[in-house]
C-alpha cells in the first residue's frame, strides 16, 4: 500500500495568505481532496529573512502539518520554495513540491521566442531562483526579471483593477515593451489576483503563466504517481491554521481563495523548534 | 549633574526604516545632537504582532541602545508607541517619548473645528491609540480615522507623487470630503514622504500634522528640561544598527532621511532576551 494514507489531507504552507491562490487551484483541479493550510502570519514576510531562518521556519511549519497528518506537502511560498526545499526533502518523507519548479516548467514549455519575463517580490527577483530554474531547463532561455513590490499591497487592499492598479501595472511592466518576451511568469502567489490588469497592460500575444496553476497540476501528477489520490465518495474537508490572530486572515482569505473558506481557522501560536 | 552624560546620543528605534522620518526631524531641530538609530528590520512589521510580543521586542531594542549608551529614547514606531511605552518607562530610567502623544498634542492644539482626521496603518487605526490620545486632551474632539495601507509601499517604492500615488491618495482620502475636519494627522512614520500628494488631494484649509515634527519638538523640550543638551562645539556623530541585512536599509534610508546617512550602519543580529 502507499506510504501515507490516501484519506489524509494535502498540506500547504505559506508565510501568510498568498498561498491561498495555490490552494484555490489545488481545490479546483482536485475537488475530491482534503486540504490543511498553514499561514505563518506571525512571521510574514519571509522575503527579508536569511536562508538559515527560512529553513528553520519551513521545518517548523512542516512539522506542525506533519503532526496533524498530511500525505503530501506543497510549499506555497516563493521564498521558502527557493531556499528550503532541499532541507525539507532531507527531513521529511512525504512527497512534496514548491511553486518555482512547476512555474518554471510551464513557462519554459510555453515560450516560442525563448524570452521569458518574470515578475515577483524584490526578494524573489534578487534570489534569481526562477532564472536558475528556467535556464536549468534550457540554457538558451533569456530571462528578464522585474520586482513589482506594490502588487502585494494592491492585492491585499483589493485594488486589483482600475485607477490605481492600472497605472501601477503600466509603470512596472513598461520595461517589457519591445523586449521580445512572449511569456510573463507570475512569480509571486499574490499576483494571480492582478492577472486581468497585468494581461490588459501586456496586451495580446503574451501568455501569462501562473505558478499556482502549474503547482496544482504537479500535485495532481504526484498523487497519481504515488497512488495517493483520495478514495472516491468521501467528502473533502478543509482546515486552516494561522500562527497569529485569525482576524486579518479571515478578512483577506476569501479574496485570495476566490470564495468562502469552507472550513475552520485555528490559531496555533508561533511555532518553535520541536 | 544630569543623570545621563550630555555627550551621549539620542537613541531612536523603529521596526524598520519609517522611524528615519522622525530621526530626520530630530536632526533638523537639534543639529548639534548625536544620534543612535536601531531599525529592527529582521522583525518588521510590528503591526500584525500581539502586545506581549511588541513589549518583548521593544525591551530588547531598548536594551541594545542602552548598552551602547544613550541619554534619551525615542520610540519612533507607532505600534510600539501605542503598546509598549508603559513597560519601557517601568524598565528604563532615561527620559523617553513615543510618537503618538506629541502628534496628538499638536493636532489637538491646531484644530478649530474640533474635528480631526487620522490616517495610519491598519494596525494603528485598529488600536485607536490616536483617538484615545486626542480625546484624553479634549473629550469633545471628533476623530475620523482611515487606514491607508498602500501608502507604506508607495513610500518604500519611492512613488510619492504622480500617476499612482495621486489616485491612491484620492481613493483613500475621499472619505474626509465634507466631514468638517480641519486637521489631518499623519499617524504613520512613512507618510511624511507622501505629504505633498496628501496635501494636494486634501486641498486648502486642511492642516497636515506630522507626528515626526511634533516628536522632534518634544525631544527638544525634554533635553532642555533635564539639562541634557549636548555641549556646544562637539561635532555630532550618527550611527545606525539593523537586525537584518544592511542592503535594503542602505537602499531605502536616504529617501526617508532626506539625505545621506552621515554615519556607519552595523548589522547586530536579531535581539534576544538579555
Amino acid at each position: 500500500g502507499p506510504a501515507f494514507p490516501q484519506h489524509l489531507p494535502i498540506g500547504v504552507f505559506d508565510s501568510g495568505v498568498g498561498g491561498l491562490t495555490v490552494l484555490r487551484e489545488i481545490r479546483r483541479v482536485l475537488p475530491g481532496e482534503s486540504t490543511l493550510y498553514l499561514g505563518d502570519t506571525a512571521r510574514v514576510p519571509y522575503g527579508t529573512k536569511s536562508q538559515a531562518t527560512i529553513i528553520r521556519y519551513s521545518r517548523q511549519n512542516t512539522r506542525i502539518l506533519s503532526e496533524r497528518g498530511i500525505k503530501l506537502l506543497v510549499v506555497a511560498c516563493n521564498t521558502a520554495s527557493a531556499l528550503a526545499m532541499e532541507a525539507l526533502r532531507h527531513d521529511f518523507d512525504f512527497p512534496m513540491t514548491g511553486v518555482i519548479e512547476p512555474g518554471a516548467e510551464a513557462a519554459a514549455k510555453t515560450s516560442r521566442t525563448k524570452k521569458i519575463g518574470v515578475i515577483g517580490t524584490s526578494a524573489t527577483v534578487r534570489s534569481a531562483a526562477y532564472t536558475a530554474a528556467l535556464q536549468a531547463r534550457n540554457a538558451q532561455l533569456q530571462v528578464i526579471s522585474k520586482a513589482c513590490p506594490l502588487f502585494v499591497s494592491l492585492a491585499e487592499e483589493g485594488w486589483t483593477e482600475g485607477e490605481v492598479a492600472e497605472p501601477a501595472a503600466r509603470k512596472y511592466l513598461e520595461s517589457f515593451q519591445g523586449s521580445g518576451i512572449d511569456v510573463l511568469l507570475l512569480g509571486c502567489t499574490h499576483y494571480p489576483l492582478l492577472r486581468s490588469v497585468i494581461s490588459k497592460v501586456m496586451g495580446e500575444g503574451i501568455s501569462i503563466i501562473d505558478s499556482a496553476k502549474a503547482t496544482a497540476e504537479q500535485v495532481s501528477k504526484l498523487l497519481a504517481a504515488r497512488k495517493l489520490a483520495a478514495p472516491a465518495g468521501s467528502p473533502p474537508k478543509h482546515r486552516y491554521l494561522v500562527t497569529d490572530s485569525r482576524e486579518r486572515f479571515l478578512d483577506l482569505a476569501p479574496r485570495f481563495l476566490g470564495g468562502s473558506l469552507e472550513g475552520d481557522v485555528e490559531e496555533v501560536g508561533v511555532p518553535g523548534d520541536d
